[in-house]
């Protein structure tokens, strides 16, 4: 026989995923049970030996139910043993190949304790990020610093503008990087001594967060001199830098900076109910994992199509209960108008961040009274 | 004016994304213009001042032409200088928000010498490949070590086998990480051992290609361990670790080894005719652009539901010209047959690496001849 019989010591843990599959129930029955073998052994089924490769290594359908004439779900169980301790392999079970088929999409995890420790989590969460900001009654409000093409003089003079009005979190926009007409170093600089100095004006705590996306041999270093410029969070877009780097920047006691979450480039997972992975999971299971405090993502009713059940859904994989990882806080941008709706202060109440870019500049031609007044809609300057 | 006018000093140099946008001509112009605006300043248009923010920083539509009823594609220019010479930031140009948008696909790249020039892309190529292999008239032949679960001897035991009976690469499968059961070390010096044993009895120059997926902090440090212990390639999966990080070690004149890309975590961008981002760009142009040799994806006909006709964008983007980056090998996979199809020989001709895993094993029950009986079909030993 090619392959070995072999009988592995494995720890007996399981961890599941629940797959939403496209089909009638012999097709989907079919998909789950491929999933079972593309995402371990990736090998003809009828050729494995009996032993451990069938009995622990191979995933196992737990529960197999439909959702409706069209559409079935499978709760698929695999060894905590084959992800290890590292993110990167996790993602790859749960998702790695299953991703080039279409029609099933990532709905839920379920990750049990004992593989939960390989991860810290967010370094602060809700309330840590509270502590960090001294605001604990009312929602944060975070603003992007652009349109790229400023320099860094003019975007520290926003940052300056939207400190003294208020503003909880200034982030750079995530398209403003290391550019001709707006150098990395000398903008981190201007905007962290912008923000500080406002601060000492209005004896507010705003924090400036600086875009670190960079080439993988640049980007600790960034990090690092965002860190000690005086920047006090990260922002990270995933799709574009890994999974895996965030929660090493997360992870990492000398930086010990709150981690926002960007989703640029990893739209096409949760671009159709049919395939990818769910928001649920994205952006609110995985960024958790990975160490994000703050999620961002479209908010419904703005520019993207996304819907109030996904942003819902948002929220519950936020603050699901995961072990020690803690609960983070929803952040829905991306075409936030000028005023907040009652429905989004019903559907998110306290426990988020409302991201306002572009909308902070259509009140008035004051941005500082226009932090202002998107203040007072939260619940006012002194919290 | 909240945003001042500003005159910038730009190169004049663009380079052009084109997308395919679903929906009628009014809704497609419309998504067209969306993005020249979500991709760059992210900024509401109307409060944008006169100069260079509008003339150049913003996305400019080139080109608008129809595909069928409900399809519509636009050649989008930016400004080089807005991506600078970072591969993060040119993904986020193309990409990055717009992702997040149902509807719209990236197509072509069209990137002008100036901004290839940042690039060194890949270090062999096809032609450097067959040289640093001695295989020069054939389609090359390409087997995986699996299943998951087989400790570190079993693996080496099959890549000997593997690699008497004539493969020209042995990689590891991309589930093959850094196991309680299977660590990575053992794994590389036993399997790249192997390769070597056997590449003295026949003469030949089979290499041993390790998937070095890691955390991100480790992730150099097992390439680096690899090349020392006799490794002749690297597998990457951009999916699950970044882009650049493919970039990096690729032009890592210390490594100076092939780099395989896999597609893992990946699909969810090419399953979708509507949205993501052609297999053409994807698995051909971008790959290359991040200095893969050798590209992997999934074959008609085997396990996936990909096209002939996709196949076939992935040949052509892996050799489109683009400069001093070189064209690469295609490596259908997933779900190759004992034999090969004429068809295929038809379409992918001499420049392709086949990728048989599973297959291997079906032909009979000794593997040495299985490979044989594979390496007649694509011209037999002696090449």
């Amino acid at each position: 026989m090619a392959i070995p019989a072999i009988q592995l010591s494995l720890s007996g843990e399981r961890f599941q995923v629940l797959y939403t599959i496209a089909g009638d129930k012999q097709e989907a029955l079919e998909k789950a049970e491929a999933i079972c073998v593309e995402q371990t052994v990736e090998f003809p089924q009828d050729l494995l030996p009996p032993g451990s490769l069938r009995d622990e290594i191979l995933g196992r359908i737990e529960a197999f139910h439909p959702v409706d004439r069209d559409h079935y779900q499978a709760w698929v169980s695999y060894a905590v043993d084959i992800a290890g301790s590292e993110l990167p392999q996790l993602l790859n079970v749960i998702f790695g190949n299953t991703s080039i088929k279409p029609g099933i999409r990532v709905e839920r995890l379920e990750l049990p304790q004992c593989l939960l420790d390989a991860f810290k989590g967010p370094r602060f969460g809700r309330s840590g990020l509270r502590q960090f900001l001294k605001v604990y009654d009312r929602p944060l409000l975070c603003t992007a610093l652009k349109p790229m093409g400023l320099g860094p003089k003019d975007l520290a003079h926003l940052a300056y503008q939207f400190a003294l009005g208020g503003i909880d979190i200034i982030k750079d926009d995530h398209g403003i990087a290391d550019q001709s007409f707006s150098r990395f170093k000398e903008r981190i600089q201007l905007c962290a001594a912008s923000v500080e100095k406002a601060n000492r004006e209005t004896g507010l705590g705003c924090i400036y967060v600086a875009n670190i996306m960079a080439p993988f041999d640049q980007i600790m270093d960034r990090a690092k001199y965002a860190k000690a410029e005086g920047a006090k969070g990260l922002l990270i877009p995933p799709g574009l830098v890994g999974f895996d780097l965030m929660r090493c920047l997360a992870e990492d006691d000398n930086l010990a900076l709150p981690i926002i979450y960007h989703p640029a480039f990893q739209g096409s997972f949760v671009t159709s109910k049919e395939q990818g992975i769910s928001p649920y999971v994205l952006m609110g299971q995985l960024c958790r994992l990975a160490g994000a405090d703050c999620s961002i993502f479209p908010n419904y009713g703005g520019r993207f199509s996304i819907t109030r059940e996904e942003c819902q859904a948002i929220v519950e994989g936020s603050e699901v209960p995961m072990g020690h990882i803690k609960p983070i806080f929803p952040t829905p941008g991306g075409g936030m108008l000028a005023d907040l709706k009652p429905e989004f202060r019903q559907m998110y109440g306290t426990d988020v961040i409302y991201l306002i870019g572009g909308g902070m500049f259509r009140i008035g031609p004051d941005l500082v009274s226009n932090c202002r007044i998107w203040l007072e809609q939260v619940g006012g300057i002194r919290s």
